[in-house]
């Protein structure tokens, strides 16, 4: 059993002593689910009343004596009806209503945190502690003792079943660790991440916003906010400018005929948006850009000279979330997608992702990510009937990729069985400077679809055959890439992303005209900058710069419009330092066009 | 009366006299109507058959016939069942159908081409000319002998009434003037007309496509339209910036909340696509960016000290228009406005116009169109009940707009109660090459917005006080724009503009690589630059790159290989020139920058 196995059973069996614990202190509690989470675990409640943070230490308190106590976990197997009438007579209406799905669905349907639960419908587990029963399928510590050190974190509302119809519960998470200084570092790193969370620092940044009258999941981005897309995207339009991709723009709608063609609207229909009519017509938000860009691709003929031909388009779509499901800028209903299609001979395709990965690389450096590994989707073997294109194909494909990953020496997992059954896929998941995971770049095969839509190309016997086509998610979206710099740079940007890159300071009322001319200078040399000529003190107006993450400040009073240098802060550092006026130019244009 | 006023008479005449020389021709015709329209007239008719080209010369025989012959217009007023009775009689359902209309519904509803037929619903007029009787409101010229020289210039389909679930007619189009002169100097301007219709020349140049799976009214912008879009916007954007505008991104779709709260629902929703569920809620397809700029607006408090605040966006909107009424890029239902909404204080809305008409000036120079005129919308003083605002508001208004116009020098035409009833409307109509209108950019203000959205500033005596916003429609549509700067250009755009700047022809097999050297040369001081390494002759290559309309053609042997200088062959001009590497590189930066 690996560690994190381990650790895993120990965060079950600590939301287990956690809901006794709430058992012991609320007798009429009703349980929704209690599963364990990303560094530790949460259990759903229906209570008596609405907990405060006050409430917290009380819970941890009689967990504590749970786990002093060395209580039993105590599981057996009962007969599903057996454990109906159980659940019945402790009325736990919400575990009753699992068993009855279970029961009516089979076995897929009860899920927790979208691991199955059971795998015979009509035989559970049940586990004891003390008063209090759950359903659960294990395993558990031998006992409440084995649970090192806990903490209970925050509490919370959720909805049952994550469906806004449902009742709202209240959602206590906790974290257990083997030893103090695991839950000390993990706390610690939590509080930074809270610190940088993307959706308080978007706000106070006024990086983006949402509007109820507009809708959820929908953001707006505000100046600050569209500048960080504006630089993102020209990032990716120069990268991909020294390789030859064509930029297309399509619009954000299409008949739904489109995706009948694609097979879209069969099997993804649930992740798009209600279509509506027009005229006789049906039309609906898109999902993705891809059948655009085959329609493109379809609008001449086309030849092996042509290939590879990159269709590249900074796409926005429209994708049905649950709105319990939205977060901020990393979950949303509205995403620009930074995509690309690809159509290659089947010979292109190694040196096509070769070059597909140095463009990401290139990306990733450019942000300051340097942590990162490639998570590599194969098809199974053993399941012949899955896939498209035949076994040597996929072998090819696989074995390629695999080897530009060492040849790279990128680190990778290998993940048999993942793949579509279109294609193989390679996922880039990079950590953040926090450690946290962030699902980016996508670059996915597809044997499939040109053959669907009778995309073509004249190959060099001059027959047709049919291009492969690579997706390309340079980001995935520009939103959550968004969400993602917010807070891997906690707010304090590199000065080529900075929405602003100098503040000039005036001292006093007779140096804001000089200010001001200084701005257009920097200006003119493509720079963003702000006077702040409000009558205020300097200490304040340096306070508010440094709020607002700007990397460089100029101070100007009547010493500075004297003389011949500029009195310059950084960010960040409380030092000021002298330099002349085009050195400080030659400098910040460095910045920017390295993106250093 | 104006020479035009007489003219139309003509051609509304000469409209009759093809009608009445079609029911020569064909006995059983059933007419539709048949307006006049910039430049002459057109009828729809119903036939027996479908006509083709050659008949348009014996029409135009049979017409001459009744010029020759002087037949007579004979007027007459009916009572409206009369008339139902005349036209029953003649078996014309079309003009029953029209009665029957104008019967039921009262004047409003018969409209020929936006004009109304007739004033009084119970009595209308007919025309006869021979055995040929038009329901028509008239005036006509005495007789047919009057009509000079006339044209019968094309036949196309129209669905009556202009809804594609009525019959389709059959249109001939026809033009009429005073004199041989100036219906020869029509016929050019026409020829050439034809020649630059962005629908032909956006499909050669490979501009644009529509795709019937996508949808009606949906271009998609194939690599070089998406070039004239970033180049119309970097324009755009750079002319905002020197002003200081804030751009922002917002999303495409709103809960309709928001158009009932800005009383668009209710007032512009035929325009609008039909809304779509979202769990409990409805949405729907934005027709304009307003509504969300104001909720940023909205999102903070607001000083006198933000004031003039400029919010950006180049937005896609999505607005219904009729399908028999889409064409090309002009009239599409999914559209790109380089909005602008400014906020401004009372005493600001001078200097900002001052400013806008600038903006609007450099935008014009750099698309090379010198010929433009103002149409500046008042409101009507005897109108008080339909205008927010007070009298001394408008007129202040109305005389600031008027003021700067004059110191500008900008020609312009009062069109009075023409202004919306939230304020007065400026709108640039540019004349292209061949003399053709397009209205361009409309800087509208609104005195009402936000007092009914409940957006303040604080004022400098520290009270809450409603900005005043100015709409600003850059170029109205990157669409239009487009559609009107391939017929401005013929397709042959400055450099600045064009798709590919300087296409690189290798002479022979051994050239090629010195051809790709070169175009990264040319790629890295940010032109865009093609190879063409195709097996065949030079002069093939050169053809090609003029049918494309390259600016630069470089031809690349083995003297330019060996040799310092570079062949240059400009776009339009048969002759080649010599010029050294550095000194092309100079002069190609130099019209780039300068938009030249």
């Amino acid at each position: 059993m690996s560690n994190q196995e381990k650790l895993n059973i120990m965060r079950h069996s600590a939301a287990h002593v956690m809901a006794a614990a709430v058992l012991k202190l609320f007798p009429d509690a009703k349980f929704g689910i209690g599963p364990t989470i990303e560094d530790g675990f949460y259990y759903d409640f229906e209570l008596p009343r609405n907990l405060s943070p006050e409430d917290l230490p009380k819970i941890e308190q009689a967990m504590s004596e749970i786990v002093k106590n060395k209580e039993k976990f105590a599981g057996q197997e009962l007969g599903i009806d057996q454990a109906v009438k159980l659940f019945k007579d402790l009325k736990q209406d919400y575990k009753v209503e699992l068993l009855n799905d279970l029961k009516q669905k089979g076995t897929t349907e009860v899920k927790e945190e979208g691991q199955e639960l059971f795998e015979k419908p009509d035989k559970v587990s049940i586990y004891k502690l003390g008063d209090f029963v759950d359903l659960c399928r294990g395993p558990h510590l031998r006992h409440a003792g084995e649970v090192k050190v806990f903490k209970l974190t925050s509490i919370a509302g959720a909805y049952w079943r994550g469906d806004e119809k449902n009742p709202m519960l209240q959602r206590i998470y906790g974290t257990a660790w083997e030893n103090q200084k695991e839950l000390d570092a993990y706390l610690k790193n939590r509080e930074e991440a809270t610190k940088r969370d993307h959706r308080k620092l978007g706000k106070e940044l006024e990086i983006f916003m949402f509007n109820e009258n507009i809708g959820k999941g929908l953001p707006l981005l505000l100046p600050n906010g569209r500048v960080l897309r504006e630089e993102i995207l020209k990032l990716e339009t120069e990268i991909e400018n020294r390789v030859g991709y064509e930029r297309v723009w399509t619009p954000h709608i299409a008949k739904s005929d489109l995706y009948k063609l694609t097979g879209h609207w069969e099997h993804y229909r649930e992740c798009m948006f209600s279509p509506f009519g027009v005229d006789d017509e049906t039309y609906v938000l898109r999902p993705m850009t891809c059948p655009h860009h085959y329609m493109i691709y379809k609008n001449k003929s086309r030849s092996w000279r042509d290939l590879p031909l990159r269709i590249a388009e900074d796409g926005t779509c429209y994708r049905y979330e649950k709105s319990g499901e939205l977060g901020g800028l990393a979950r949303v209903r509205c995403l620009t997608i930074d995509d690309a299609h690809i159509f290659v001979t089947p010979d292109q395709v190694k040196d096509e992702y070769r070059l597909l990965i140095k463009m990401v690389q290139q990306m990733f450096e450019a942000f300051k990510l340097k942590d990162y590994y490639v998570s590599l989707s194969t098809h199974d073997p053993k399941d012949k009937k899955k896939y498209i294109a035949d076994e040597a194909t996929w072998n090819k494909a696989e074995k390629s990729l695999e080897e530009i990953l060492k040849e790279n020496k990128i680190k990778y997992e290998l993940c048999p069985g993942e793949a579509a059954f279109y294609g193989p896929k390679l996922d880039f998941i990079v950590h953040d400077v926090l450690g946290r995971e962030w699902q980016m770049s996508t670059l996915q095969i597809d044997f499939f679809m040109a053959e669907r839509l009778g995309l073509t190309y004249v190959d060099k016997k001059g027959n047709p055959a049919h291009p492969i086509i690579v997706h390309r998610g340079f980001t995935g979206s520009l939103e959550r890439t968004i969400a993602m710099l917010i807070e891997h740079f906690a707010g304090a940007f590199p000065v080529w992303l900075s929405p602003t890159q100098i503040k000039i300071i005036s001292v006093g009322a007779d140096h804001i005209e000089h200010c001001r001319e200084l701005a257009r200078e920097f200006m003119d040399i493509g720079a963003r900058v702000q006077v702040d000529d409000m009558n205020e003190t300097v200490g304040n107006k340096i306070r508010k710069a440094e709020k607002e993450r700007v990397p460089y400040m100029l101070v100007i009073g009547d010493k500075e419009i004297g003389g011949k240098e500029l009195s310059i802060r950084e960010r960040g550092v409380k030092k000021t330092y002298k330099i002349k006026k085009q050195e400080f130019i030659d400098k910040i244009l460095k910045q920017i066009k390295e993106r250093s």
